[in-house]
């Protein structure tokens, strides 16, 4: 399955990219550092599955894929900038192999002297050039949702609806997903039920590709109304996709390989993330296990070699297979959504991308 | 003149406060830190010129000031987010007579021991929740916008074109003067010319004034096209005030009263900031005297004492009166523009309110 997909996804990854990174959108940003930094992510890769699944949703309704492009671009820059902010509010240092935002610019401000040797300021400095970056990049997410009806003539009330839609129920959901993230970190492990940390996840993740897919139906179907059965049953395959793809995420947070991932692996022990995978673990640890997974989780000094330990502790104690396996419950929900969609060749792709989402490694 | 004009804001400053507060607006924003944050700086009142300027420019042209108002709401939330950032980026601790959003949660968290006595963590939970709460309110200012055709009938062209000026044109102009404000702070003041400060100035305020103008103009004339003579002879005119009211700013971030202002006098002078005050004193200055303004200005650690030496140089060298000139020529440069439009109440009311611009204390 996957050649064809990964074929698919490219022809799109291509177009978003050349889309984006087009003079008539580069000359907006200024100065030098902003539009270095408004860009940054665009150039260092990424997957790029929001993008395709809102193309292949609007495909998949009988929709013309080529005036839903501007929308597609869309949610991806919205997705970044979201990982701009949680990039400075993780404290991340490297993504995509590349520096955080934030970091790059505090390591290029004391590197050409423009706070002299003051690590504090230059701190600052990368914080606000970040914060600064991700609000450029929101709007311009927003303004090309407003491409779809100036450039490409889709109804304005679709465009009104999705814009709408995008910046106050999936934006309130997504921040809320960060904000319960942040915060549940700070509780205690056995206080937390699996629905707490399901909810949270879905939240940060879910929300937004539950919202690529009806976005490309309606689009497709040139309707502004979210509950009509093709948006509904595309929606709420996407949505349970995002869950499993989150679940992943904190797998490959375990233990994935490092270098296909371009960050570190063990950060999300470090910030003591209540993940299924921890309480899972936790659950079925002994007391001495459980101290171990105390003392490391959320330990921002934790030692490689106790990061280690804890690792290998989620391991054995079944938390990582647990993950796996709510995962693929999470794409079986998704399954019979997609069932109500006609047969076509969109209608696969979309399988395959569920499929794609609990079996990547990257 | 001023008590008409006081009234008229008050009646729509009441309007816009009624309609942002609502439950409607309110349910979505969760967990309560978020709530919280989001609507803390409606709850501690403002000035709110913003939205009371697109109402005026709205009825100047004919138009029915009932149906702007979601977009009067939109502009202050718009305003009120950048206010949000861009205290964490200016480090500020104090706005309106209250805790910035990231002091009060910062010293929230503090309270309630989320994070123990981690001084840190506490301060870094303050600056996450107040870079979110920023996001959140851009979003909602966006979503108001739509419902310029979805809750008042304007013509869907009218409220994409508002929409992706507001998100792209004005946000990265608004950004653009913020960098520069950072980045010129750090420069020699014999570098730099009034042109770069004036330019930097205008983009942090005037274009976001040029826009409520324009708004309310092109609402009220239900036209998308920004340059109806009409349009632009309002914008033109709410633009140059809008470059009155920042150095108007800037002159009371040196000498105006703390309790008018809500927010402590001095933290410009800090900070370092490069106003027209600051380069005009400087020019003026013996060399003793330019020794003492490099050792204050920017200096964080800054006693009282100096800065109280620093503030008598920027006035004894004329330097804030010179700004009040500027203010001056820049009000003298918008008052043609206002006079290509018809006499009425609403015209009177932007002349009443162009003076407030300079004559403002608060």
């Amino acid at each position: 399955m996957s050649e064809r997909l990964f074929a698919e996804i490219e022809k799109r990854v291509k177009l978003i990219q050349d889309y984006v990174l087009s003079e008539t959108y580069l000359r907006r940003f200024a100065p030098d550092d902003m539009r270095e930094a408004v860009t940054a992510y665009f150039r260092s890769g990424g997957k790029r599955l929001r993008p395709a699944v809102l193309l292949f949703a609007c495909g998949a309704v009988g929709g013309d894929e080529s005036k839903a492009v501007s929308a597609a671009a869309a949610v991806e820059i919205f997705h970044t900038w979201t990982l701009v902010h949680d990039d400075i509010i993780d404290r991340d240092t490297l993504r995509r192999g590349h520096p955080t935002v934030h970091e790059r610019f505090r390591q290029e401000s004391l590197k050409n002297g423009r706070f002299d040797d003051d690590v504090q300021a230059a701190r600052h400095y990368g914080t606000s050039i970040a914060i600064l970056a991700g609000d450029v990049q929101h709007g311009w997410g927003i303004s090309l949702m407003t491409e779809l009806t100036t450039r490409y003539g889709i109804d304005p009330a679709v465009t009104l609806k999705l814009i709408d839609t995008l910046d106050t129920y999936v934006l309130t959901t997504l921040v809320e997903g960060e904000v319960l993230d942040v915060q549940l970190s700070r509780l205690p492990i056995e206080e937390l039920s699996e629905a707490d940390i399901e909810d949270m996840l879905w939240k940060k993740t879910g929300a937004l590709y539950e919202f690529c897919g009806a976005a490309g139906a309606a689009i497709g179907l040139n309707t502004p109304d979210l509950s009509h059965p093709l948006v509904t049953a595309i929606s709420g395959f996407t949505s349970a996709c995002g869950a499993a793809f989150q679940l992943q995420d904190d797998i490959l947070g375990i233990v994935g390989d490092e270098k296909l991932l371009g960050k570190p692996v063990g950060s999300d022990i470090r910030e003591g993330k209540r993940t299924v995978i921890v309480r899972s673990a936790y659950r079925k640890a002994s007391a001495a296990q459980r101290d171990l997974l105390n003392r490391v989780l959320g330990n921002d000094h934790a030692t490689t070699d106790e990061i280690a330990e804890a690792t290998s502790l989620l391991v054995s104690l079944g938390g990582v297979e647990y993950a796996k396996q709510r995962a693929k419950i999470h794409l079986q929900k998704g399954s019979p959504h997609l069932e109500r969609v006609p047969p076509s060749m969109y209608r696969d792709l979309l399988a395959d991308w569920a499929r794609l989402m609990t079996e990547r490694e990257f």
